[in-house]
């Protein structure tokens, strides 16, 4: 399960440099931040509407799916920002202070 | 990097056996679902406006606090419903071919 | 400005009975609450987005544009749930101690 | 039905008068637009939390709640941007071909 994002985050800065009809992140970047914002309002929303219904149905997979489709666009935003996955999720590891030593254990092995 | 959010889905899973007024996520849990997702509302609001501020001051700092705070308590969401966020990271792993090789390399690892 | 809502009541309460393709308000209702909903959060994003551009721009033109739309779908969500404008209304006159006789008044002027 | 809006837009301009803690949209406004944009990101998650659960309970008294509650944070916002809530009904009323002889009859009465 590691090195997901990280790798996610990877690959949205090499649409950067990709044509803007050539992916849907690179037609993201391409129509600018409101766009990409909207789009993580918008997920949210499903994300929510999600949770409500699976509350009902007790079938969780269309929230796993829209809370994916959230967690992505908030890296787009991020990423059009200049931020990488990285800095959330060290910021997670500091508030519940999860440590960092596996994290390095984990590296080792790429 | 690697094992946060599977590390911070362990912290969510135990803080279900914790009384309501003895951590900030066993208080949400007590809550219900409404409250949680209300949160999660919140913070996607806030991390929309955090990034239009980093847009004019060039500062990410609060974008990625905010960030933090969706991620979070979309996780709450999950755990509340009975998920993990592997189910998420695996979800984002297949939309983007993002090979499951090095996952197995640092479970190895723990 | 009287009676611009309540007249969009009625024209909400009207297209129920068109067909789904006659209409963007008779298309939402024939996808039902979650879509109706799905688009009450993206213009809430929009309204939002307005908003702070406006702060930098002086221009609220936008603004005005995205409320109005963030207004109408939740008054489509009303009208899906049998409800109508004047309930928010009357909540809203309740809170603040408006009064009723003018409304009264405007009543006998139609 | 008719003046509750302006009624209450003209309530929103004299809180601009106000002390800060004398009232709560005075305190709004001296948090400033981000605050206030909150409140209106915040109350849109609750409006369609309580529209999802009019679905299963047949009640609409919440929804109604907290749709007058997104109305008026949209209000506050508009109000601390300079505009008021009938540049709002002006636009529904142009979209939707809704006659301004009523109210002008209405005005007639004041």
């Amino acid at each position: 399960m590691s090195n997901i994002l990280p790798a996610l985050g990877d690959i949205l800065e090499q649409r950067k440099h990709a044509e803007a009809d050539s992916s849907y992140v690179a037609s993201l970047y391409a129509k600018g931040l409101n766009k990409i914002l909207e789009k993580v309002g918008e997920e949210a929303t499903e994300a929510i509407l999600a949770a409500k219904d699976a509350e009902h149905s007790g079938d969780n997979q269309d929230l796993i799916y829209e809370t994916a489709d959230l967690w992505f666009h908030s890296l787009v935003a991020l990423a059009h920002l200049g931020e990488r996955p990285e800095a959330v999720l060290q910021e997670l590891a500091r508030r519940f202070n999860i440590s960092g030593l596996d994290e390095k254990a984990a590296r080792q092995t790429d």
